[in-house]
């Protein structure tokens, strides 16, 4: 079906917050085959939402509209009074909304406040949808043969109504069929040109989408259920040419899973411990380690060691190795390794030492420069990474940068290979 | 001026690509006093692209129109046929685009292959505005009193383009006068509660933007330059009022500065330093102490200590204190507090243990109660929170809500008051 897409919101229109609804409504509809056909945004101003749900739904040719946004508390909120203008009917309280934010709040319903009793008013002839994420119902009313849906605009309860309310009542009328990987080691240029000499069946739609967590890479087409099997032939033959086009190392998990996930079952699979030592990371590391549940299983703690008096102090590194090398080299991260493996008794343990900036960069180590080490009791492997941007983009770097190297030095086996040096 | 932004790309609408092209535009047309009255997305389809422009021009009262996307060297580009379209003209080659791009590629005009001769076309009448950042001009179009600018849509090209181009050519007919302030510890919906009685002169506009970071609300009122010191007196006083309303405890910073900012500043100008311990929030909290350059003056490192073992290895907390009162209670994070203390010789610590979840609550403990404390060598001071949401949204509003308590304990002088609980 098609589906535009109506975001309410001021802050949205300077500059405060970035607009994410339209990529998570998006998300979530692209792979059943539906389309979106617009993303129109205006503040919330009851004129203009009313403005514009007229004009883009006169314009584009779509089957269902989702407002999002402006069904608030406060006076603000002008969405459900733009929908009944639009309408041409009049609000009236949903007993329905009532119960349902009342067991939400857990009190009483004679003890609904004034503002939840402005949620509770839908459109007469609508119909409200349960929320059960947050106190603001949503609203499903017909014009013609044209669905309007509106749903609260924060993310987490936006996501909570498109499954549970949208979804369900969009028939699908076609099969998107798709494989995606995670890459990550190889930059999306130089990705896509080792794939230009590869030539795909027509049809086939091949698309790449960089981030700090690596590139997702996909090929998809979509087709109608009758024609499915084939298809997915086709775009299983396909997909095995991308994928043989691309160094192995850098495929991250044949099932699409990213670098946090496949690490995560890498590391329960082999029944590994892992201990952090952090320098210039300072806890983003560990942070992304401990992302999943069950992470408690293989997380033996870490030390941050952000100046060179607790790097001795922590991790015992010596106090002449500083001066001599400076914190951010091959032999202090690798000192910091050792320390790690002792204090934490844990299997492995990886170090990070760099320089985030903005200040303290030389000719020799510029800010970006990362020296990072991964060891056992048998070994450790170092390696030394540049990086580009802000002083967080860095740090998260960094630290995606460590997670890839530890997933390819627990692949390795349990011997790290000797030494290497990467740029990134 | 009034700006009608249209944004031109089908990896927007099918959620691959977040848009972060209308916040950056927004974000530095704001401050001079210019409004975004719309921002609409379409695909690389020519037909809706004109559709959209139509429709929201004839929609919207606009003084000006910014177009981005879609002026790429590949076939699926369309903006600038839409835009010859929508000007009823045809499309001409650009001596100065050629030119341009040629000195962008270092390379002689004779040698532009044939993607560049496709990019030098504009609409007849136009003009092509040079694109320092990248090959793709922008275009510059008239009709009637609207402005139309084209501009390309890589983000950084973009930001270019807007700074160089629509910014000196948006006559500012204004100015924004504006007051904002960040609060923390005071939910949004009590915050509105609490000013629903205030009387503000007319022409003020209010308001707040809830995030994992805190409550940000603002004042502001646009007004003619020859009016600003009128207004500005004005508006000084308004805001006290705004301020006087709320709990002082809850106004971050006078000058609008962010809770971390804030933090940073007050640490270095108080010459505390600080070591963290942390559990549940593995690293959070250190990554934001550790956000701004010079935090290395402060931050004397942490004990990350997830698990009963490293509790008891890192820091020293007793082993039959954890069975007794396990290890999400007052008496292990004050224990945590005083091993922290002890091996970093920091002058405070901050210790966090709690339950992320999704598994793990029992009936007592529910999924997002988090144990906080801070001390130094004369007492320690500890409080029970509880956070909704999902593992990492808990993780990420436990470090903040941390951040806030360090805040007012180093603010109520070195001698911390006694033990208080505090639920959010």
């Amino acid at each position: 079906m098609r589906i535009g897409i109506l975001v309410i919101g001021s802050e949205l229109l300077d500059g405060k917050v970035l607009n994410t609804n339209c990529r998570d409504i998006a998300t979530l509809l692209y792979p059943l085959g539906h389309e979106v056909l617009f993303s129109f945004t205006v503040g919330d101003d009851e004129g203009r939402i009313l403005q514009a749900l007229e004009s883009a739904t006169k314009t584009f040719p779509v089957d269902a509209v989702v407002m999002t946004g402006g069904l608030g508390p406060t006076h603000d909120d002008r969405t459900r009074q733009a929908l009944a203008r639009y309408l041409d009917v009049t609000l009236e309280a949903s007993a329905e909304a009532r119960q349902w934010m009342a067991a939400y709040l857990k009190r009483p319903e004679e003890q609904l406040g004034e503002s939840q009793e402005r949620q509770s008013l839908i459109p007469l002839g609508s119909r409200a949808l349960r929320n059960e994420a947050g106190t603001a119902c949503g609203i499903l009313a017909h014009a013609g043969d044209l669905k309007i849906f509106a749903f609260p605009g924060v993310p987490s309860e936006l996501r909570y109504m498109v499954a549970n309310h949208l979804l369900p009542a969009l028939a699908s009328n076609g099969q998107l069929l798709e494989k995606k990987i995670w890459t990550f080691g190889l930059p999306e240029s130089e990705q896509r040109r080792r794939l230009e000499g590869l030539t795909l069946d027509p049809g086939f739609d091949f698309s790449s989408l960089p981030s700090e967590r690596g590139v997702e890479i996909s090929l998809k087409m979509r087709c109608p259920a009758s024609q499915a099997t084939e298809v997915q032939t086709k775009l299983e033959s396909n997909w095995a040419r991308v994928l043989g086009a691309l160094p192995a190392e850098t495929l991250v998990h044949p099932d699409g899973l990213d670098l946090c996930g496949t690490l995560h079952n890498l590391i329960l699979e082999k029944k590994f411990t892992i201990a952090v030592a952090e320098s210039c990371t300072t806890g983003a590391l560990a942070f992304l380690l401990t992302g999943r549940p069950g992470s408690s299983g293989f997380f033996k703690g870490g030390f941050l060691t952000y100046s060179n008096q607790t790097k001795t102090r922590f991790l015992g590194v010596p106090e002449d190795m500083l001066s001599r090398y400076g914190a951010v080299s091959r032999q202090v991260v690798e000192a910091m390794v050792a320390g790690c493996l002792e204090r934490s008794g844990a299997d492995y343990a990886c170090a990070t030492s760099g320089l985030a900036g903005p200040a303290g960069g030389t000719e020799d180590k510029p800010v970006g420069t990362v020296w990072m080490a991964i060891g056992n009791n048998l070994s450790i492997n170092s390696s030394l990474w540049h990086f580009r941007g802000d002083r967080t983009t860095i740090r998260w770097a960094a630290a995606y940068a460590m997670l890839n190297f530890l997933r390819l030095t627990l692949l390795e086996g349990d011997h790290p290979s000797p030494e290497k040096s990467v740029s990134a």
